[in-house]
């Protein structure tokens, strides 16, 4: 096992009706600003619920945090929090709010543009201490240090981590009720390959992380039918929201080593095309394991054997059935498992294997993804 | 699912060599207290490098923080604590080590007796900093709140909880290599009773922390031979003081009931007769189950066939099976699994049953086991 140093500090609040608990956990002195998306959350019943709990209480408002967060958005909300002196900050909505709400608590109290923070972290000399109201169980945002920010300036799209936990999110599955099929879909995508870039490494790191990395997988996997049966099933939304906090918090990821090539590859994607973020995963991450099997042989048996029950057959057949398993499960959420059912081809690939190039910082899990591999890959899952 | 609120702020620094780090952790200013068990770190090497790491810095040691820790040891620490205005603690041994040192944190600042705040955790109206350096594996204590004290005025032994968590916690699984046997056998099934406390109880609450729980059941059934084998094997050792921490650090409980019966009964066979804890969980475990059966027997089915993978036979044999099995690995670690073996009898039966009836709280997850259920339990694993 790897050593490792790991503490998440945030305070996890689970169940229905829990929005009410709000008020308790903010400072009652606290200058705040709460913010949200495009206002899914008013039909739903969610403002109302997050307004009503903080009934009394002064808070700014901040509208518009969309998918795939800009940082043109993002530029807006941070002057108002400037002009408005506030200390802290209150993120209702899916992933890309409470993504956008760390850039924007690490930038008020900064000089600097938020872009350059972004780029490198360490240049937001303090955070705001923040909080989230996850209505859309998918990033893992919700108990994480992470976010994904995109610039439409430059075509970029890129992850970054703050200094601070959330102080603490309430996750109510009774919220998650009325989202779209195709965001739960792209959510169980995401949550799914959350696990796979922790687990899908070097085999026999940690025999603990791994069983639990397969025990999320697993459970997806059996909760997956459930809500496309009947999405108002709450078990399944909180077992399925368990997972997606689970998936990315840092629990299964401690003393192992990680991948993380399907999501630089994917963002790609999404910042070409615009292609959703959970798609996204859904075509690249077979292409990544069929090109880099050799190096993933030993734990893409294990996945087989423990995930799919696959025994039999040669090494090289149960990996590769290990993989049809998975797009399987992925098409059967409704997503798409390669680039030409979204008419994408040879010219993003071209695109895609410059960008890597240029850049010159492979990816993967032995840092052995380079441009060229990336083209290699992105054909693999092409048609 | 159940509502739950989970937090844990424990920094979690994991591998060998990771003693070092400690004075970084530790404000420079604070008035240290470092406690001890019985000297057993003298001799590994572990006082040397805490001494080390803490070079330069004042601090005041206490030592002889015994197995079981006693209420009459701890007071004169908490004397000590505050002759000499101490404000952080830093515990350096076992579990007993760390349990004493959350009371001694927990009392320092507080001018009622020890004891009381062991009676009723909420008298303690200030709690010190502490960390620990955690050398065997097994209470779970160095990443959650809980100590067992012991009173030998009374024959007493309680569980309490403090309300803060380790600021941080080392844990170097080279300092378990010179562990006895014993306490290493006593170690695992300590480790492998808090899951099950956590997990044998109504089915279906939460897949998800289902398979976790078994996950960390499979990684210490599979570690234990390797760990009988040579326990200078680092990566079974960090396995399994990885699988300690997990198992009693909140994760494997969020949303679920928990049972506690096989613990409380065991507690008044180590205050009877000073037997070690984890030995008293061997014997007791299989009579809970047997006694529970009808109410365990959903959850029991699932251990058999996911743990040890029984799959035919009728319900009442797969359930028999499965607590066999259980009794098996016990054994395998040299534990014994019956009361007889220890010379332990009516007599002690009959006062356990008039202390928990005299109580009168029953215990287990139903709270349904009150002082006539105890002794049909203590029976059925009396020889």
């Amino acid at each position: 096992m790897k050593n490792f140093t790991f503490q998440n500090t945030t305070k996890l609040i689970f169940g229905k009706g829990t929005i009410e608990k709000l008020a308790k956990e903010i400072p009652s002195n606290a200058r705040l600003m709460v913010t949200f998306g495009g206002g899914s959350v008013k039909k739903n019943g969610v403002y109302e619920q997050v307004t009503r709990a903080l009934a009394g209480r002064e808070f700014v408002e901040f509208w518009g945090i969309e998918p795939n967060p800009r940082v043109e958005t993002l530029r807006r909300a941070v002057a108002l929090g400037k002009e408005k002196n506030i200390d802290y900050l209150l993120a209702v909505g899916g992933g890309s709010v409470a993504d956008g709400t760390k850039l924007i608590a690490a930038s008020i109290r900064c000089a600097i543009d938020p872009w350059e923070i972004v780029l490198d972290a360490s240049k937001s000399n303090e955070i705001l201490p923040y909080a989230i109201v996850m209505t859309l169980p998918a990033t893992g945002s919700e108990m994480n240090l992470n976010a994904v920010i995109s610039n439409d300036a430059t075509d970029e799209k890129y992850g970054f981590a703050v200094s601070h936990h959330p102080e603490f999110s309430i996750l109510d599955p009774e919220t998650t009720f009325s989202l779209p099929d195709e965001q739960i879909a792209y959510g169980i995508c995401d949550t799914y390959v959350h696990v796979a870039e922790q687990y899908m490494t070097t085999a026999g790191q940690s025999p603990l992380m791994d069983r639990w990395a397969e025990g999320i997988l697993l459970t997806l996997i059996e909760t997956a039918p459930k809500i496309r049966a009947n999405k108002h099933d709450y078990n399944a939304m909180a077992d399925y929201m368990l997972s997606a906090a689970m998936a990315l918090n840092g629990y299964i990821g401690l003393g192992v080593t990680q991948d993380w090539a399907t999501h630089d590859i994917g963002h790609e994607l999404t910042a070409l095309h615009g292609i959703s973020h959970g798609q996204t995963l859904a075509i690249v991450m077979p292409g990544v394991w069929r090109v880099m099997k050799a190096q993933k042989m030993s734990k893409l048996l294990q996945y087989g054997e423990r995930v799919w029950g696959i025994v039999d057959g040669t090494d090289a057949e149960r990996a590769e059935w290990a993989i049809e398993h998975t797009e399987k499960f992925f098409r059967s959420l409704g997503l798409a498992t390669r680039l030409a059912e979204l008419n994408v081809g040879e010219k993003t690939i071209a695109e895609i294997e410059r960008r890597f190039t240029e850049r010159g910082n492979a990816c993967g899990e032995g840092r052995n993804i380079d441009g060229k591999k990336t083209a290699e890959i992105l054909r693999a899952c092409a048609k």
